[in-house]
């Protein structure tokens, strides 16, 4: 299965590394980045950073990830943040108990109903202990949250369950010292921590994991930004459907209602606009409209940005109209004022959030370059994505790698990632780059000491070519700028 | 005092803001970077990337912060990462004994002694609650890990107290999958918490906080760099010493024998470096031999590269030998082979580590680059460090921005940090622009119209001088190549 031999590809080439993997009984959830992926995570982010938040002058904060218990009494995480698990009264394992039902009984239960419905489901069905057919302990919640004690009188406290609690908490004084004005976007990139139940050993559901969201703080009695979304009026939009996925122009998704206003269009229109240009297949990816089961409880409306991989659908941004439910609850526990003024309007502004799932991101985009023939194992990533950008293998002499290798390594480091690599065949060297993602190969020879040529290899196609030295550096930046789309 | 000064501009200019601050009984030890702190906390770990990573390839890692209960068993952090504390038995405050008597008795105290020890200079000193007078309890001793529940059976695990770990128990991994030859630098920048007993409010001690640490796998039979050493060896090094700072190259460091090896030596020599193009005040700086009260439990031989500022003396590196302790550690509890092949001996690396507090490292640099008079107050931060680096004031008519000025903008924004401000004087915007250290600011005016050309304005200078518009980027990019030394 294409899913297994990309963990077998990253987990053996520097992309992932299990946490704690040393130790037998590490927790389950917990995954670390090594070199390629940290690196490919860092560029992510970056051009998130500017396609979208430069795009939109979208400022951007760094918060802490634990915060007092008020905040999550406020935004209603201690109440509802919550899954229904069972537990084996004969061997003792926890199990959530929509996932058990849903798989015994084969249709689509939902995660928020009451323990008593799920009790009833559960006997109704005869439905057991998976692992010792013992009988299940009435449901009950709990909570997902990770509880933390602050000092030696362990004051209660959280890890973040998601990035943009700091960003609502903090609004009055980002409104007030960066000078703010309706719509305002602030955004946060960092980590957010959830105690899955069961997590399996996969990079879609973490325990702890990467989260970017982006808050628009709105009007909404203000939200016509035209002039904004006519850049994407004419671009194609794919909306999910009862009966499959269909592809209209972002102009006639509003025509016809599909989506509520140009406000929320565009911010759609930015995401995808993204994902194109790091990687995503545009046809393998849509927008669904969630309905009222599916979505998080703070959302009035919700379209989730989904991709298509050979797990199915995953969902990688949620984009949601959070009303002004945060703020209020925030402004009504804190006694703080939260109003701004808008158009002579005092008003609580309104919330839309895209809210980016960064782990995902990257299994998806490795999942649309990963490829694999007899032959060989390619990840075809966009060349401002790959973590190795040039691979140079030197010539090696007597004493060590020759001069010109080091001048051309040099050179290049000030503007690509540049590695070098010196053994093996000339044929393992670049199967070896090519299944890390590495676009282009420099190979130094004795030819090149003669006449100051070098072999050009391109992942892609396979082909070689020589090229003069002088030229080098412009071919590359050519290169890249046309592979890359920007 | 200037510390104040600091604190006052940066909390209500966008750098800093207190966790939670609306909440009133939010913890202490907790602050979020606002988007220029932001920012500048970025630019810094881009540089740190770039001056240190780049130049030694040193790869980099991007792990969990939640690590499980078996690597602080090995890593000794179970049993040895705690600070002494005693409870006033009447108003049960919580109190550091080590601080307290320092306080009290006006004497340096080890943070290293029994519990007994402390009790014994505390009765002695007939020392009581600071706030109430009232007798304290015997001191115990308090472990500063904050600990976590894993799942539903909640097992025991902790937030990481140093990034370090993650490196430790990934090192066979990372060394086979990367093809790690020794020496071998790998880092990782991220989170780490520390549960302090009582952290004034203040940015130097945080409960939640930044590092950047290197850690480099060495056989320290095989030390000898002198090749890369070399480009250090007629630099200055100050080192701190009883009567004060001497000043010596680096070279006569190693023949006075003050620093241990050229080894050393070198890694030394990236950090001061780096500190400088950044913006720290060589002047106010030094590194200074830990003796062993001061050491932590793990190093052997460890060195701080120490600043001053208004507050004192700050330690923002620390440069430990940690010996082969960690991995050693490591490989007896999880049974897993840590040695690596070295000039034909097996061998378990010993590490050399490069710890830094990017929070401290940022404090700092405010610090160094503030001045103030009784017009203005100023960050004179380099103009690569600076959140913005240009600032437009646009021309505005009777349809908003006047076009030329947003294509000026558009045209900057791809290679530099742009905003526009255009409310209030311009003597205002100016002084608004000087408090975040924005280093230089761009006017249109109605003679850009006629003419082409727009004002330009120095921060530090506060020279203004007409330009036109077509040698704008140029200059402006020769100005930053200039003033960033890089």
């Amino acid at each position: 299965m294409k899913y297994e031999d990309i963990i077998r590809l990253a987990t053996s080439k520097g992309y992932y590394i299990q946490s704690g993997e040393i130790y037998p009984n590490a927790a389950a959830g917990f995954w670390e980045y090594g070199p390629h992926g940290a690196s490919l995570k860092r560029k992510l982010i970056d051009l998130w950073r500017k396609l979208i938040l430069k795009q939109d002058n979208i400022i951007e904060i760094d918060g802490s990830q634990i915060l007092s218990r008020d905040v999550f009494d406020a935004s209603g995480h201690l109440e509802s943040f919550s899954d229904p698990i069972t537990t084996c009264t004969n061997c003792s394992v926890n199990i959530r108990a929509d996932r058990l039902i849903q798989d015994k009984i084969e249709k689509n239960v939902s995660e928020r109903m009451l323990p008593k419905e799920y009790d009833l489901i559960i006997d109704n069905n005869k439905i057991v202990c998976p692992d010792c057919k013992g009988k299940l302990s009435s449901v009950r919640q709990f909570n997902m949250m990770f509880k933390v004690g602050i000092g030696p009188s362990f004051d209660e406290a959280y890890l973040r369950p998601e990035t943009c609690q700091n960003i609502f908490i903090d609004f009055p004084k980002l409104f007030k010292t960066m000078r703010g004005k309706l719509p305002m976007g602030i955004a946060q990139v960092g980590k957010s921590f959830r105690n899955e139940i069961a997590p399996r050993q996969s990079l879609l559901r973490m325990r702890e994991f990467n989260q970017a969201e982006i808050e628009i703080f709105f009007n909404p009695n203000n939200i016509d930004i035209s002039k904004k979304f006519h850049k994407f009026s004419s671009k194609q939009i794919r909306l999910a459907e009862k009966d499959g996925t269909v592809e209209m122009t972002f102009q006639e998704s509003l025509d016809k209602e599909r989506l509520p206003n140009n406000f929320i269009a565009y911010y759609m229109g930015l995401i995808q606009n993204f994902y194109e240009i790091i990687g995503i297949d545009p046809k393998k990816s849509r927008f669904r409209l969630l309905d009222d089961d599916d979505k998080a409880f703070y959302a009035k409306t919700a379209f989730d940005y989904e991709v298509q991989t050979d797990l199915g659908w995953i969902e990688l941004v949620a984009c949601n109209n959070r009303t002004d439910y945060d703020l209020q609850k925030h402004a009504s526990l804190s006694g703080n004022d939260f109003t701004v003024v808008d158009n002579d309007e005092n008003i609580v502004p309104h919330i839309f959030e895209l809210s980016m799932g960064i782990d995902r991101s990257i299994y998806c985009i490795l999942d649309h370059s990963f490829t694999k023939d007899e032959e060989r194992q390619v990840l075809k990533l966009k060349p401002n994505m790959a973590p190795i950008q040039v691979a140079i293998f030197p010539l090696v002499n007597r004493d060590g790698i020759d001069e010109k290798s080091l001048e051309i390594t040099n050179t290049l480091k000030e503007e690509f990632d540049v590695f070098y690599d010196q053994s093996g065949s000339i044929g393992r060297r670049y199967r070896r780059m090519d299944e890390i993602g590495t676009p282009y190969c420099l190979t130094v020879d004795y030819q090149t000491l003669d006449d100051e040529t070098i072999t050009i290899r391109e992942r892609d196609t396979m082909d070689q070519s020589r090229l003069s030295i002088s030229k080098l550096e412009n071919h590359l930046s050519t290169l890249f700028n046309l592979k890359s789309n920007f």
